[in-house]
């Protein structure tokens, strides 16, 4: 490696750092500062978010990355050293070219829109949040045309969430799947056939719970020595480095589930983080490619592995054991039924796997139309209730329920949503493939082991880092363009199974 | 407020923020952290360290505080713009004045130094550490000597714990109290007569601890809201603004009265941070005076309020309402006595009142040998022996239970110890003057009630965070110079009382 690279690896592991500590503080903040502690701790976030920009954004970053650049200049396109370079690049990009004076608007926007958004879905009156909406729509076409785009304006807020993505891209592959997903939820809840959950309305003890989201993290493989779980309001994974990463879980006794898939969703996104490569620790590389590809480890462990038939044959017994009495007329198979559930609803973080998607798809195209300005904030109620009449032939009864719902938009995060469902698309791809180049997966996962399935991730997904774009990584992993094909295939199967279609 | 003080304080506050966050760094490191975070969170610590420290010591900070020094010539010395630049000067001195080389060696030494120390008190051998020790003791001479002194090299170690304080004034102050100390522990001890504590040689239900340490911290006034206990392995107080003061403990269930105690005795730093003037938040005086002073405040709570008759007459029956059957036949006197039975023992920490201040002593009179070169850190242990076996009468077993007890040398901490005198000193000083201003004190405590201390201790000392001085604030509360007098009262009446003597 060339004193060049070096000094700009050094100059760049002070920026992982200041990172790092504030994820430290945002962390603290979700699950043990008191009350008042946010007095202080808004300022720590400001200043350390102040201090970390203006490290990267300087001209010695700057001078360092191209220093490296022209000295790595004849190294081959997918070696270590250029992936680095690029990675960096893409970082450096996207905050230099953002106005402080922008980025602080947009904070001080942000802030104000959240809690206007809370009062609006407290009152379930869009128009309270409809004007701050709008605001955020223009500071984020501001941010846009800064950062610079080529096909649509919206393309340069996705880049931020799913770097080198493009809606060109996306647009076919969610047509593809909206045609797909529309006729098959209406098909399932048409036919007045209904798995039964009942079984699942009984209070369960949260000692029980916990005892078997331990039991679950270990099988998965996460490693606690490097982690930890913590109780926070929402569920969430927080990497401080490959060597500290922690999961939050929330814990409900009138929902068995509830904690139970959390504990599996964030422990996928753990084990990504937790794989990521040490040898390239505090570099652009040890850092996850994108969302999408985050979506994809989450989603894999807790949909397709984790309600899956042989998943429940070998946990299911471990679940009556530790809940007795409660579940001694259920059978493994019922429970994979229950926990497999589809039913038109209104809210996407309730949604099961057949239906989710168009909650994605209504929110992806709002967002598009709000910045290509051919929808105005204020029209967005009747966007929204229409697209569910329309995709789930359901009325939002009214804004809460409706288009208040996430939160999302009031953080000025527009070009987030789609990234849930790439991760959806994405993940059966790589499962589709793991278990082609290791048949044995789907048997180790019913006698509860996962280790066959976590060294190929690690070894295909986590150890790359962000060296490859989505796009670039699906390609190499999987030998073909990202596509539908795998995730209708197992949607349709599952689901024709489960409701003899 | 003029110009150039406002920009010298926002200036200040950045340096504040990243002590803030520092605390937040450490605090996690010693509670939640998972083992192997050390890896990186080392790398936090030590980077954060370097951007406070540069951005303290910068020309830019100089300049700022240099132009607002200036700006406020004309103020009276007791003004608040004047106590905080005077407070800022000092932090800024002893902060520029040591070398960055010699910060790091020092650093690096400490930290080889922390485990040389762990091996040698596992094999209790000083001769494995005495090396070490010797390379520490002359460092902390080259950082005495950037930081200049007068009378006694020592005595700018002294100043970073104690500003302003130098060992002509300490060493009076320790000669008459160790006068006083030796033939009273003698005469407690040599009397065949001791207390009875068998009724504490049982287990003790950890959630019934956790219960009474709750009650006592709501009772004593520590604010939830600003604040939460935690469980670590030695038990301290940190800060990170008055609006997020944590403490932590530990539980065994041998040990009734170490958690207890320990709650007590950081609830009472806790206190004094909660209480610093938050109209001067992220100044240089919204901090405390001094390690003497803030031990004060712990030893107050913990020794004379907490280990005081009335204490235990309101609170005993708790006690025994929360451990059923286990204290029956113990009323509150004899536990008022067992909390305060007095013991030559080997090891500070574990000591009671009486004997605690002479392995303070001990300490200090062989640091400052070791800095005025008139020990060498291969005598350390037969100075140590010969010292215990002359004021306490006992000969250690070993250097494990001998000089290699305390960490605090092996840190670089020299000049550290006699802050705890101190402490104790100037807590009777200043409870002294409480309850001559507020005679309702005591009967407050035996209906366990402290407001009425609370609210002396927040106006007198809490409310001027670090305006004055030590010496400076005990003159202006008690009106007199920091003396002995009323500690010795102290411990003369209740130990006079409890040992008949």
């Amino acid at each position: 490696m060339g004193p060049k690279l070096e000094a700009f690896k050094k100059r760049w592991a002070e920026y992982e750092i200041l990172n790092q500590t504030l994820s430290l503080l945002s962390w603290d903040m979700e699950t043990y500062m008191p009350e008042e502690g946010i007095k202080s701790r808004a300022e720590h976030i400001s200043y350390l978010n102040e201090i970390s920009h203006g490290h990267l954004t300087s001209s010695k970053t700057l001078s360092l990355l191209e220093g490296a650049e022209s000295e790595t200049a004849g190294h081959d396109y997918y070696s270590d050293e250029a992936g680095m370079l690029r990675a960096a690049r893409r970082v450096f990009e996207k905050e230099s070219r953002v106005s402080e004076d922008l980025v602080k608007r947009l904070a001080r926007t942000a802030s104000i829109a959240n809690s206007v958004w809370i009062k609006a879905r407290r009152e379930s009156d869009f128009g309270i949040f409809s004007g701050v909406l709008s605001e955020i729509v223009g500071l984020c076409s501001e941010k846009a045309d800064m950062i610079g785009w080529e096909g649509r304006r919206y393309d340069a807020l996705l880049d931020l969430h799913e770097p080198c993505m493009t809606s060109a891209v996306i647009d076919p592959l969610f047509e593809d799947l909206k045609s797909f997903l529309v006729p098959l939820a209406a098909d399932i809840t048409g036919r007045g056939r209904q798995v039964n959950t009942d079984f699942l309305a009984q209070n369960f003890s949260i000692k029980s719970q916990e005892e078997f989201g331990f039991m679950i993290l270990a099988a998965m493989g996460y490693d606690l020595k490097r982690g930890r779980q913590d109780i926070s309001a929402h569920p969430f994974t927080t990497s401080f480095s490959p060597y500290d990463v922690r999961i939050t879980t929330r814990y409900s006794e009138d929902s068995l589930l509830s904690a139970l898939f959390s504990t599996v969703h964030e422990c996928g996104h753990a084990l990504y983080d937790q794989g990521l490569p040490l040898d390239k620790l505090n570099t652009p590389l040890c850092q996850p490619v994108s969302l999408g590809i985050h979506e994809s480890q989450s989603r894999m462990w807790e949909n397709i592995v984790g309600r899956s038939r042989p998943f429940w044959n070998h946990f299911f017994p471990e679940v009556r054991r530790l809940f007795p009495g409660q579940l001694d007329d259920v059978d493994p198979d019922s429970f994979y039924r229950a926990v497999n559930r589809v039913e038109k609803g209104f809210i996407r973080v309730e949604a099961d796997e057949v239906t989710y998607n168009l909650h994605v798809f209504i929110r992806y195209e709002i967002e598009k139309s709000l910045m290509d300005g051919s929808l105005s904030a204020g029209d967005v109620p009747d966007a929204w209730n229409e697209k569910y009449r329309r995709y789930l032939g359901i009325n939002p009864p009214d804004d809460s329920a409706g288009c208040l719902q996430d939160i999302h938009w009031a953080h000025g995060a527009i070009g987030y949503f789609p990234t849930y469902t790439l991760g959806n698309i994405l993940a059966a791809q790589f499962y589709g493939k793991a278990i082609e180049d290791a048949p044995a997966i789907p048997g180790e996962t019913g006698r509860g082991i996962f280790s066959g399935l976590l060294s190929w991730l690690r070894k295909n997904i986590h150890g790359h880092g962000s060296k490859f774009t989505s796009e670039e990584l699906v390609r190499r992993v999987c030998g073909t363009d990202m596509n539908t094909g795998p995730y209708r295939k197992y949607l349709e199967e599952k689901y024709g199974e489960i409701y003899e279609l």
